[in-house]
């Protein structure tokens, strides 16, 4: 583990604006509410200000707006979460597997592995598959045959890379399997979440662009592309051939029908469908609210009434206006 | 790789009838946008047809309504989708894993495998379980003992075949686990996608019958039956001891609750929770429309209204009525 | 196999009440619909009674309100599910793995492993990782380093255990990674269902504590603490640092929203998102009713315009005030 560091050599390396004793060593990161000595916190949201005043960490991370709610010795950043993951990467290697090839990898002879790979134990690379420089697949993951992964990528156990898309015909009521002939790109600095899966497209490639980070458990379908550091939340599902933007984020949940497109800077709320293109940047959200049983019971009954209720409403303006005069 | 054909061998094999160059030569299936010389591409929709205008492709497959609008060699049949899912396993092996147990693959001496069968790394099949003729299992699928898949079936990577259903009993407050002693029986021509979960039943099997489409990250539960030739896509979760029927299409997302049954022929939209059973063939959606976040706030704060304004509505009536006359 | 017992052996280790044949042997569980002679079956709903009639099973364990709907010898009990899951577990091993370390999997020189625990073939156990007493994991477990399962715990194929959480911070438009360096802590008697993933905490760790019960596709995402006794169906989402009591039970599909507390037993329904923090016991539901997919495009289209309608409504009460008179 590199340090300890003082704050003054902290912020000689990453910037920021120390304020307080500048020679207090830092060992390491730590929450607001757990920190100890010897560790350095961070407050990116000021709601949870009065965590400040609890906490027993050495030193804390903050912006300008709630420079003045601590004693602490702190450094002062415009974005305290983005200085706080480069204070922690200063502490801490990104990833936890060293460099190599596990003995218990499966690799295809004819697969191409970049410099310093780190390919975890139970993983399989079939053929022809290309996994970029530094980057490290955790225990368990699958690239099928032909399937590319950029540089600096991290993918985390269980996570499939290539599997056949879902492409099936109907004749007479039978299902004809479309052979999935294409492969699955993905770029540069691409994290993936433990047990997701991104399938290979059906003649083209799924491409999933420099900079993505998916969470787990999240479904990509062939032929989609997921534009340049668009971040998901866990448990996503993208159904095939959807064309989503770059920086955009997607919430946990979300599902983004097929054969649409989303244009760049999108974000999509938790569990919100996306049943057609968006061409606006934006945020947008079609959540249900939940409610106690009772009052989700009595509402819900109204759903399913509701073109009446607006063909009643109706009824009554018609007749309000027959009526003449009124404040209309 | 098989071929190349001509457009005329193609045809004596698959049938539809040929329009233009009968002799051009076919090397590989491609799609509009991407294919060249040598590639054959497809139109099974009519709104895409602006893509043939532009496409390299050598010749195209396409339904009569469509015939007339290009001038390139093609294959004119009346289901071009599933006539070019023909012509593409003409091309490409419908599986890419050869034959064979891979040496990284665990095989419990009890488990009975057909012939032809192709286990990838990896994958961990249980005491007396049983694999039928020409299945490919992908790498790391586990199938538990005990429990069946059929003849030519497809099982991706990281499907869990045979997990215990999620039996449990409350008894003041703690959870006893009832042992899950039925197993999964699986029929032929079933392909399952990466990291779908199907269980094992409480006593009698969960049932997957002959045809069955199953996409990525899908989740059976036990005792479930699927019936034949039904296809779902990603993320789908059926709850325990549901029955579906055959023929049915169940959209991405959607969520299948336990103990109730679906009649044959029912297609479940995407992200429909399916909450009593279907007697009834036909579309059954409960998507949540999504917005712009701030008329999505609006329109959801009335939701948790709706009974209100039900009876405000109702009394509105009433008062009308009241007045007598009017044009109702 | 264990077994078999008379009916008087069974309630003089388990309680409850023998009515009819006490000499009866039993060999084992079974379902009313398809067990045989030697099979007890159980009754646990009344709604299921008619099952009773036609069950070829030697004898039943009901409640006392069934007791006299059958002729079959039977135990009576309070609670016939529960004790049905106990004699379940009088005939059956609860886990059907034997003890050891199967030699393909691959256990860190520095994990700990308790006494009797059971790791199946490809199990990768990192660095660091405690596993306890009694604890059995099936094929492809992954418990990343650090991470540590209680005793008599249950953990299913293709979970994963310790993934990074997702701790990302934009700077500029591109996503600085988080290093994820707390762990994952797991009580006693827990149960992690197949390809479910519990991820590590950014700093502190994740907690799920003694006695949850987590079924198939699970993702609680990091810094959550899981309350003991706690119980969730399939495809639940908790994203992180959610807090969730004891003794609640999480229905199928369901979404729990981050940094966000429920209190004790709490009853979530399926499909539902809670995006708000719980503070009273009770159950909570938020589930879009499915319909016929063309009621639902008509009632759907006026959920996008309800806000307007509410208004439309508000209008015509302050018109039929200012009439005067009326019945309000």
């Amino acid at each position: 583990m590199p340090g300890p560091f003082t704050l003054a050599q902290i912020a000689s390396q990453l910037g920021g604006r120390v304020v307080g004793d500048r020679q207090i060593l830092i060992r390491q990161v730590g929450s607001l509410a757990q920190a100890g000595g010897g560790q350095i916190a961070f407050l990116s949201d000021a709601r949870h200000r009065s965590g400040l005043s609890a906490t027993r960490a050495s030193a804390v991370v903050l912006g300008p707006e709630a420079e003045a709610s601590t004693a602490l010795p702190r450094i002062v950043h415009d974005n305290p979460y983005a200085y706080f993951a480069r204070v922690s990467q200063l502490f801490n290697p990104v990833t936890a597997q060293p460099a190599g090839v596990h003995p218990a990898a499966i690799v295809s002879p004819s697969a191409r592995l970049g410099a310093r790979v780190s390919i975890g134990a139970g993983c399989v690379i079939g053929d022809g598959a290309a996994v970029g420089d530094d980057t490290c697949l955790y225990p368990r993951v699958v690239v099928y045959h032909g399937c590319r992964i950029g540089a600096r990528g991290i993918v985390h156990s269980g996570a499939v890379i290539g599997a056949d898309g879902f492409g099936i015909a109907n004749e007479g009521g039978r299902w004809l399997k479309i052979p999935q002939i294409g492969g699955v790109s993905i770029g540069d600095d691409v994290e993936i979440g433990a047990n997701t899966t991104i399938d290979r497209g059906t003649m083209d490639d799924t491409v999933v662009e420099d900079g993505v980070k998916l969470d787990n458990q999240i479904q990509i379908g062939h032929n989609c592309r997921i534009g340049a550091h668009t971040a998901m939340a866990g448990c996503v599902a993208v159904a095939g051939s959807a064309d989503i933007g770059s920086h955009c984020s997607i919430g946990a949940g979300a599902l983004i029908l097929g054969h649409l497109s989303i244009c760049d800077h999108v974000n999509v709320s938790a569990d919100t469908v996306i049943s057609r293109s968006i061409r606006k940047p934006g945020t947008y959200t079609g959540m249900f609210p939940f409610d106690d049983n009772e009052s989700w019971a009595r509402n819900t009954a109204v759903v399913r009434q509701l073109a009446k209720l607006a063909d009643r409403v109706r009824a009554l303006e018609k007749r309000a206006q027959g009526q003449g005069g009124g404040d209309g």
